[in-house]
């Protein structure tokens, strides 16, 4: 066996293969059509998606598209080919992502039942096409959008109001695309792998309805204008259904997702002779606390041998949140998770542990995330850091750095979210 | 089987049962010895140890002593017998307490070599025994002991200040007893259940030491007093140690144990014919995420079988918190958990939560926990609930009692602290 934190690195690497785009579109690519072939996406994953589309596409088929994605996160090599690749702003959206969205509006227009759209979809995509539906403002959009999040409105509650006060989202790109048939890809980056979910589902027929929308406006008690109001009451904000004839035809595929990657990181440890447990690939909570019960469950195993027999690995993934407590702090859920785990695991022997973002980027330094072993906190307290502190000012990437223990992959432009795994020997 | 929500009260009850001062006392009790025996204790147990300890004592042995426990946690029938309980307050000493410890001091110290001590010690022990050293001001001792609370300090680290600067902590109380034999039991409520650590270890010898005090101090920069300074670097406040003559045939017991409860629990539930899995003993962090990571697992099992195989009932203990971030909500850790793991679940099918406090008491109100199952959602819904403002109000007491899912038990008598089950068909 390879040294713990080395093993640890080649979960995670698995982990991320597993998701490469040009690994996992190529079994969902459906023949050229008649006509032509339009690629349309969004999402943080989108310009290495049409790069491997590009690569996989035959050079003789005609193709071209539009797809937008996050700054920074254009692979090498990809970009003026044949689907031309725009960067814009995420989570809060720019003028670039506005005119990107528009464009992509327009594409969608002229086409053909001879032809096909592929659409690309992975995390970030919601931001990254935002465009208020016809009569709606962006400056109501927002506010409606800010009003929500303060609320107490659940995920599903914001989702259906924003789906309809959006011209692209809630399927409603795909019924632009009509009468052509539309193959969405989806790298899934949200709990449950729903594709109405991921990116706000701009290809997936919307089950709610505006009298929903307006239920939930009302229910947490948020003002919108007059004109708003009526436009959802008389239904002209109303979203594609299930059922709607002109998705007959379409086809949704989720190509990666968070569970996948751990089944793959699982194969990697049971093919180096170590069982392995997948405890959720959707995790959701504050970092630092999730990272509190990681560790208590793997003194568990070390000391008692419960709920698993040492030696095995434990897998986890899913999307913790880091509530930010100190303005000068640098860290990302990753770091702050394993710093929550480190504090609570101190010296505990056996136990190693690797917390990583899978698109290799956590928070905004360049790192993917770090790993701590049972000789982590001798040598952290040697070296003159002081974990708690350092937690409670979120500088959890300082930690890390001074230990001397960060994993860096560099940008792996794929995105299914958190990956976790524990070492017990 | 019995209805889910009646066999996960079943599953707490055996926890309860197997951590009953009465049961768990008897196999570990002494001869009497030549002379005569004296009972000293503290913690929200010490009442129903001591009734217990009366009971099985040997009638014509004599028997005397003096208990402290928190106001309201003396059992029905305990009480003017052969050894006296004091109620005083916790967490936050006031003068019954400090008249309790004194006293309690006094007559430690009038004991032969013929004489036995039973020292009966639980959680809220080391705040119901607070007694300076000598020469330590009441007022400087809380002084440190809040500047150390705000510093970062371990809890390792507070310890060791606290015993140093303690008349009865660290060892010192069985040093009192000398030349008595003394004997302790304990019931854990600490992770770890390491005697040194449950109530700051009174009658336990102290591996640490006047310049690890300091260290401590300096390290997290805590003024102190020249007076207090001088009396640390001089040794005078010096712990007893392991290998002191004076504890030569002492022995301490942990007699009930938060893991103890959980296989209780366990066995009854593959009893019941369904397999049982302990994650940990010793789970901390925020109330409300750790429910979240548990409804994640539980999500899991009952979609996937992973970790493991449905049906199966998983448990789990520690010492959650909740911070307050709401002065008017009523609720506890227990209810706080249920909340947020039911905010994830929330319709999720064939799932039943329960989480209590083994001690009966969630927080102020006369509820031990509260559960939740697979048509909770709705009915919440339904009666006009609101679960995630109920949540961010810290009123999970208010939401589950209007649910009519309370789980009321009255007051144990006994600490072990957290309990939750979880259920997947």
């Amino acid at each position: 066996m390879p040294p713990p934190e080395l093993l640890l690195r080649q979960l995670l690497d698995a982990a991320i293969t597993s998701a490469q785009p040009a690994r996992c579109l190529a079994p969902f690519l459906p023949s050229p059509p008649r006509g032509r072939t339009l690629v349309l996406g969004a999402g943080k994953a989108s310009a290495a998606m049409a790069a491997a589309v590009e690569q996989l596409w035959p050079a003789q088929a005609p193709l071209s598209g539009l797809v937008v994605t996050r700054y920074g996160h254009v692979p090498p090599g990809a970009g003026g080919g044949r689907i031309e690749i725009v960067e814009a702003a995420h989570p809060v959206p720019d003028a670039a992502g506005e005119r990107a969205a528009r464009r992509i509006a327009e594409l969608a227009g002229g086409l053909s039942a001879d032809d096909l759209v592929l659409c690309l979809i992975s995390g970030g995509g919601s931001a990254l096409l935002s465009l208020p539906a016809e009569g709606v403002s962006l400056d109501d959009k927002r506010a409606i959008h800010q009003a929500l999040l303060k609320s107490g409105a659940t995920i599903a509650e914001m989702n259906c109001v924003r789906k309809h006060l959006s011209a692209l989202k809630g399927g409603r790109l795909a019924a632009l695309c009509a009468p052509a048939r539309v193959v969405t890809l989806a790298i899934s980056d949200v709990p449950g792998d729903d594709p109405t979910v991921i990116a706000s589902g701009p290809t997936v027929p919307d089950p709610t309805r505006c009298e929903d929308a307006l239920a939930v406006l009302e229910r947490w008690r948020i003002e919108l204008p007059p004109s708003l109001r009526a436009a959802l009451q008389s239904g002209r904000l109303e979203t594609p259904k299930p059922g709607d004839p002109r998705f007959a035809g379409h086809q949704v595929h989720v190509v990666a997702t968070p569970q996948q990657a751990l089944q793959a990181a699982a194969e990697a440890a049971r093919a180096a002779g170590l069982p392995a447990h997948i405890l959720s690939d959707a995790i959701e909570g504050e970092s630092q606390v999730v990272g509190q019960v990681h560790a208590a469950l793997a003194r568990q195993v070390a000391r008692r041998g419960q709920p698993f027999q040492p030696p095995c690995v434990i897998l986890s993934g899913g999307e913790t949140t880091v509530t930010v407590r100190h303005a000068g702090g640098r860290g990302g859920r990753a770091t702050e998770f394993l710093l929550g785990a480190a504090i609570a695991l101190q010296g505990e022997p056996r136990v190693w542990m690797l917390a990583a973002d899978i698109d290799g980027i956590d928070g905004v330094e360049h790192h993917a995330g770090a790993w701590w072993g049972p000789h982590s906190w001798a040598q952290a307290l040697d070296a003159g850091l002081q974990p708690r502190v350092q937690l409670d000012r979120n500088d959890s990437f300082g930690f890390f750095e001074a230990l001397q223990t960060l994993v860096v992959t560099g940008p792996t432009f794929t995105n299914v979210n958190d990956f976790r795994a524990i070492l017990v020997l």
